[in-house]
């Protein structure tokens, strides 16, 4: 199997000022495509590490992917050891990203700059992609017999520019390809999880193997792989085998592969044509944001009320003063009702609400911080939960409203089988 | 200077599966605390690869900080790697983890198992930090001149850590600290960035060093840094060379180091004791969210309508049936409706409202894919305005947010002014 390694340049990274959100998105595709990430790493904009770290990387996998350091401006210094390791005598003016970066600027009013020229220099031993939705050239060489391709550090660039790295790679490897399929679940913890499938575990043929893969908002997902060669048996053998937990795991298994809890409640309602609204205080937006971050939602969805203030609640949503004067806002009655007010207000199927002490102030001791009213309403009714988390704002937030999106699933299931 | 190396452990990083959010945390931490990191890696779970990789950061840097491989579960392979590292003969139960593990376990009624048990067990050569937020503990140990820290892979659990972790560093070395400050700018792209301030990088003093840190949604960050020494000198000097670019980049500046446009906006609406609602469409409720993501936002912040159809619009904002036949619902007309409309439902001082198409479907000619309307209402009248971006609905829905964000921080400033 080929191996690959994934350098992402820049001190940015190192200060820990930006997540490197483009490792995992190379790695992603380049998996896909077959292709073993052997390793990554992240080095500093300095002109001898870079020239030392991409040889090492050049030396021990067949496929380096290096991002970052070719910016416009005075901290990119990667194009002149590119230059350098591919054998590159002078750079040359590459008229198709020159073009690119007329057009780009040209939209935005901005004159061309020699700066935004100079980008247009690629090293003449190095082949190019033209990045269609930036400044920088893509570049790539061939050295004792491994290839490097350098991309943009800007996250939406450098993805844009896969595929055509896949196909390049594809042209100059005869590639085999990795099997593995994820089941998703939510509401079972790692261990207990792993109890539950033990014998099962204990007991897979050679060559397969089952990877953990816990997320403290989303639950965990269980991939099983076998890596090595394209036989469709492989694909047949996992899903056999996949079939054997699925009775163990129920209703916890929400999905497979991409699959996302908003991404399953799309398709619950889409097939039943049915229709959602949101009344959100402690998450503020944040369910609203999850349900409109799948496309073609405006199918189903109608919108929300984030109730951040108790005179939203009462004004906007219909909870009655005297609820939240009786019980407080962060509590079943008023969480209850503002579920029910958002569905008459919208005239949706299903309605989801939650009110909650997010952190790191407002909490009682009744009422602690991590606390969380969760009510989803239709016309079977308005059920309701609680949960308590911790002390940290933004997980709160995210767990909070994972377990409300996760909530409304297990209701529209539930309505589906009546 | 005391440099730092950064590896994390586990297949769902390489497969990218998940995006390693734990290393720019972690390596914020360190920088902030005068080390600087000299490189990051992900390695895969492989017992030899995690023995190799970890005896090379032992030998090229003073400090090593290892996360992930130490969970309940059989992919889980570090902790004996760390056992044969740090000469350990054999596992001793740690009685601290264990009543950890118990309370974790109990608070969700989980009876415990073998399993949890043995993450209680730790190598006897190494020196334990209890997990009070998980149940594997962080574990540490010298080795030739150098210390590595092992941290759990979650997130949570590794960031809690990570004081104790420096409070055991500074014990160990003397640390020289890194000095360095941030501008935060918004609707100025990197190269006319640059070049506005070309002259005065040209002549920046010996030993500071500039550095663009740009964001496609976020706008342009300008570090500059001194290395070496905790002279308050330099701290100085940076804020007076700082000063010298302040006039050039006026409003374009929207704060300073850990400054949000939304935490901007809560700081010039608390100042002014002003209120703020949100209407949103395209982009769902994230400025929603992004404004509740500040702690102590209730003070200013009433709440929102996401209106993701029509009915919506109409029914709860107020926007009139006849602005939507005639111009549409993206649209300069209907998008200062949604924000006098929102104003007036929530009573607040200021508001702000998109209506635009985030894609990939849902573009005409006359409106692409990428355009946004974005209104902001006061006291003063309503503003609005139009941009055009990309075709990416995850990176539209971001950066209609952020300008609608930049939108209303300008308009409260303006209003400030008069």
């Amino acid at each position: 199997m080929k191996t690959a390694s994934i350098c992402t340049i820049g001190d940015e990274i190192l200060i820990g000022q930006i997540i490197d959100t483009n490792t995992a998105a190379i790695a992603r595709e380049l998996n896909l495509a077959g292709i073993k990430v052997a390793f990554t790493l992240s080095i500093s904009d300095n002109g001898n590490e870079i020239e030392e770290k991409l040889a090492e990387c050049l030396e021990k996998t067949d496929i380096v992917i290096v991002t970052g350091g070719l910016g416009p401006t005075k901290d990119d210094i990667t194009k002149s050891v590119l230059k350098k390791l591919s054998g590159s005598e002078r750079y040359v003016e590459n008229a198709e990203q020159l073009h690119v970066i007329r057009e780009i600027l040209g939209r935005r009013n901005i004159e061309i700059s020699d700066i935004n020229r100079a980008q247009s220099l690629v090293p003449d031993k190095c082949g190019i992609i033209v990045n269609e939705n930036g400044t920088a050239p893509c570049l790539f060489f061939r050295k004792e017999g491994s290839i490097l391709f350098s991309l943009p550090g800007v996250p939406y660039e450098a993805i844009a520019a896969i595929p055509k790295v896949i196909s390049i790679i594809r042209q100059e490897y005869n590639i085999e390809s990795i099997c593995h399929r994820t089941i998703n679940t939510f509401g079972i913890a790692e261990s207990v999880l792993a109890k539950k499938i033990e014998k099962w575990e204990d007991s897979l043929p050679e060559g397969f193997k089952l990877a953990y893969l816990p997320n403290l908002i989303y639950g965990v997902k269980l991939r099983l792989s076998h890596y090595g060669g394209d036989n469709p048996q492989y694909l047949k053998t996992i899903e056999k085998l996949f079939g054997e937990i699925e009775p163990l795991l129920g209703d916890a298994i929400y999905g497979y592969e991409e699959d996302t809890l908003q991404s399953v409640i799309g398709k619950l309602l889409s097939a039943e044509v049915k229709t959602l609204s949101v009344a959100e205080s402690c998450t503020g937006g944040t369910i609203s944001s999850l349900i409109t971050s799948v496309p073609g939602c405006s199918v189903y969805y109608k919108g929300s009320v984030t109730s951040y203030s108790n005179l939203v609640k009462t004004g906007v949503l219909g909870v009655r003063q005297e609820t939240i004067d009786k019980y407080g806002a962060v509590s079943r009655e008023c969480v209850e009702e503002m579920a029910q007010g958002v569905r008459k207000l919208m005239k949706t199927d299903f309605s989801v609400a939650t009110s909650g002490i997010a952190g790191p102030g407002g909490g009682t001791e009744d009422k602690p911080v991590g606390l969380v009213w969760i009510a989803v309403s239709s016309e079977n009714g308005t059920v309701s939960g609680n949960f308590i988390f911790g002390s940290q704002r933004k997980q709160n937030i995210e767990r909070f409203a994972a377990n409300a999106l996760n909530m409304l699933r297990l209701e529209i299931i539930r309505t589906q089988k009546k």
